[in-house]
This record gives structure tokens, C-alpha cells and sequence, in this order.
């Protein structure tokens, strides 16, 4: 069997994240989809592709579930084939067969025991942030809007405390039934631009983006950090409360949970790293 | 009677333009409504959330109509109205009750004699390319892409020809009653950036952007003026075959019509200039 490495780009606006699944969760579109309805899925579209491509059944394996509504820079999946196609003209064929916001990067040949998932060594993801006092119009469905400005000293100070390896129970979504919820952060990047550029939509923008390197995700994690490290921006909490949060392992203890618009897997890193 | 100037900035992916209508023609977003109804447009946004604050219909003259799925950066409009209201909120008021695609960036007393459309002097519209091989993921309802690579210095030779005072007619849209031909390009400016950012949808991004200053604009011109460019651009067309394309006066001499999604209005400029 061949095993193929996907890299794959998508806007989730439309989706309910990466995974197949069953649930009654509402659709991120508004309408609520009858209990026990299958929901639009990455996964289920790009297995939907290579099925019209190879006329069989094919599982692909995701890095891991990405949030309804967030999206992907370099989402990375795998699967496994046997047979003489040629890689060069995967990517472009698949590529024909998905929705227009869906995109294939590239298409490698994987070692035999590689796996999206279990082969992960560190995934990063962005937050964006758009901090202006007018709510965004072009990009409303790409990124989160705070009106009020956002103190980045603030916001570094109290990252610093999430950095290394601790129970993120706190900031691990709040419905879910128990699953292990340590992890190890290497990094939270913090920084504020203001985007001059020749794109009418973004010109003028100020943006604060929050950049987390980490072993891995739990549910919900990188938005609920974000919404803690904004109420510490605002303000509103200070640096160090950030280390009773962990302390509490209660997910109440935390700051809200900002929306998945502004959500970006943008990278998975692989190997002996 | 108030003279009040409103500048407004909308997404109109969704719209079938500036100006309230009933029409047969489908609605950019796939449906083909019944003959004779209204489509949504958002002039009618502007003066139905105007209704809810002053409780009556106001009409809003807007600079020109706009083609359907195109944007605004700062459409200017005007409405009259008596009474003591607070200019200072009602951008605010008007905000709350418009969809979040259609925002107003500011309200003003504008003079006794102010009009929008017929006090304009120029315009400047802004037509956004996405010139890379693979289809933009992001920014797709944006933009208009072209995959192969584009030659700048040909589409500046071919736009040489069309500054000036010239009979249009060729870059008319073919599909309507005969009208007034007749306008003054001052100015069309192209260029090319590769944009580096932290948004994570424009990072990488090959733009080539065009910008048309005019007296006036007739229905489609950018959009016919911008696909023909685009044939000089890539070699298709020599940039001296526009002074006969202008002379032929007929539409089908120019090069296709662009998709209304790369369409910026970015300035109504009014007063003595």
C-alpha cells in the first residue's frame, strides 16, 4: 500500500470542521440540522473527491479535528492506496472535484508508517484578532473583532504563564466528557500590525494575532486561551490570575470562548522535532 | 429641509447592487427569482434601517448604481430630512439596524444643493486581481483571479489609449438601451504587489491591481476596460489594438467582462476639482 500525505487549505465558514460526525450541534450557517444528521465536513469532502477519482471508498486521517467554522492554512491528512497514479496530477485532480473553498497544496509520497496524527510532534495555530473601534465588514467571517483597544503587555505578561507543561483543564471546552488534558505549550507569539496594503478590504486594518505552538490542542483550547489573554488585554484581569486559572482546572475560571471565524491551523510539524 | 451626505462601505457578495430595482436577472448567489420581484439591493437596506429611526420612508439618492456582487469602499448617498436629530449618532443608529455587510462610515450636513449623483465630479474605482497559479481559497468572493502570469508593461501601453475624453461604447454593456457614451478617463493606474502579511488568507497572495479614475462611468466599463487589459496582459492582444477596439464603438470588439467580485467603488470625489 502507498501512503499519501495530504496538505490541505480551507475556509470552514461553510463546515462543521474537519471531522465526520454525527451530532444536533447547529450548523455554524444558523439552520439546526435534524438530530443524528450527517454534517458537512472537510474530511467527508475530500473523501467524497477521491471516492469520484478512484471509484472506491477511501478513509482519509486528519491531524486532528479542526472547530466548526475555523480554518486551515496546512491542515495535514493521510491515506492509503495501492496502484501506479501519479502523485503530480493528484493534488490537481482532487482539487477539481472539491467545493471552491477547499484547496489541495500538495500531494507527497509518506513513509509506511506515517500517520497525520499519531506522527504529529507540534501543531501551530493563529488567532486573528481585528482591534478597531468599527466592526469589520470584507472579513467578518475570517477573523474576531474586538473594539476595544488590546493592551499587549498585558497580554504577553499573562501568556508567559501558559508556556510549558500543565493541566489546561481550564481552558478545555466545557461539554465534553473527560479526556486527558495535559499538554505542553513551546510558545505563545503575540503581536499587533496595522496592514497597509493595496487590497481595498484589508487596508487600514489593526490586527492583533496570537501565534500557539503546542505538543497538542484539546478542544477548544486556542480560543478559549485567546478569550482569557483578551480579558487580561482589556484589562480586565490580571497577568497573574492566569496561574490560579490553571490552578482551578475549572473551566469556568477562564475567559469566554472568542469565535472560530478567527481560528487558523497553520501548521503541523512532523519528524524528529 | 437637512441635507445629509452619508459614506457608506459595503461587501456585495450578497446584493444585486447599489440600486432598488425589480428585474428577472438571477441573483448573484444562484437563485433565479420570479420575474417582477424585488431583489435586495443596498439602497433598500439603507432606507429601510432609516425607516425604523424615523419611523417614514426616506428616500437615499446614491452616487450611481453599483453592478451586483460589486463593493464599496465609500459609496456616498444623501437623504433629506427635517428635524433636530444628532448627526453624531446616527451613523451609530443606522449601524444597528443594517446587516453586517453594509456599513456607514460617516454622516454629514452636506449644502442645500448637494447631490450625490449629479454634484459628483469624479470617481475612482479599484479592480482587484489574484494572479497566482492555484484559485485563491479566502478570498475568492473578493477578487477575480487570473492564473497566468500577467505583463504589466503591456497593460500600461493598452490603458495609454483609453485615458482621455473617448466615445466608450465598446466597454458598454451589450446588453442595454442605447445611453450616453461618452466619458473622461483621467487616470488608470495598475501595479503588482506581493502581499506579506499576517492574515493568514493575503500572506503569499500575487496581486495586480488596478485603479480607474473617471469623469463618469457607463454600466460595466471597468469590468470591460479590466478584461480587455487583462488580454494585453497576457499577450492575447496587442496594447495598440484598444485605439481600434474604441473606434469600432462595439462590445464585442473588447475583451470579456470581468466578475463583479474584484469591483471596488473607492472614491466619489465632489466640489470644484
Amino acid at each position: 500500500m502507498r501512503n499519501i500525505k495530504l496538505t490541505i487549505a480551507y475556509d470552514g465558514t461553510h463546515y462543521c470542521g474537519w471531522q465526520i460526525q454525527t451530532s444536533s450541534k447547529p450548523h455554524p450557517d444558523g439552520h439546526r440540522p435534524v438530530i443524528g444528521q450527517k454534517l458537512r465536513t472537510i474530511q467527508e469532502e475530500v473523501e467524497s473527491a477521491l471516492q469520484k477519482i478512484f471509484k472506491k471508498k477511501i478513509r482519509v486521517e486528519g491531524s486532528g479535528r479542526t472547530d466548526a467554522g475555523a480554518h486551515a492554512v496546512a491542515q495535514v491528512a493521510h491515506f492509503k492506496l495501492d496502484g501506479p497514479f501519479d502523485l503530480e496530477k493528484l493534488a490537481k485532480a482532487v482539487n477539481a472535484h472539491l467545493p471552491q473553498d477547499i484547496f489541495i497544496l500538495s500531494a507527497q509520497e509518506a513513509a509506511r508508517a506515517f500517520h497525520a496524527r499519531f506522527s504529529a510532534r507540534r501543531k501551530t495555530y493563529r488567532y486573528l484578532i481585528i482591534n478597531c473601534p468599527e466592526r469589520p465588514l470584507f472579513v467578518r467571517q475570517l477573523s474576531a473583532w474586538v473594539r476595544h483597544p488590546l493592551d499587549l503587555v498585558g497580554m504577553r505578561s499573562a501568556a508567559k504563564y501558559l508556556v510549558g507543561r500543565h493541566d489546561f483543564r481550564s481552558f478545555q471546552a466545557s461539554d465534553r466528557i473527560e479526556r486527558r488534558s495535559v499538554t505542553t505549550i513551546y510558545k505563545i507569539g503575540i503581536k499587533k500590525t496595522r496592514q497597509k496594503s493595496a487590497i481595498p478590504f484589508v487596508n487600514g486594518l489593526n490586527l492583533v494575532v496570537v501565534d500557539i505552538e503546542a505538543r497538542g490542542f484539546l478542544r477548544n483550547m486556542v480560543r478559549n486561551i485567546v478569550g482569557t489573554l483578551i480579558e487580561a488585554g482589556r484589562g480586565r484581569m490580571a497577568p497573574q490570575d492566569v496561574k490560579n486559572i490553571l490552578k482551578k482546572k475549572d473551566r469556568r475560571s477562564a475567559g469566554p470562548c472568542v469565535p472560530a471565524a478567527g481560528l487558523y491551523l497553520m501548521n503541523v510539524c512532523y519528524g524528529r522535532s
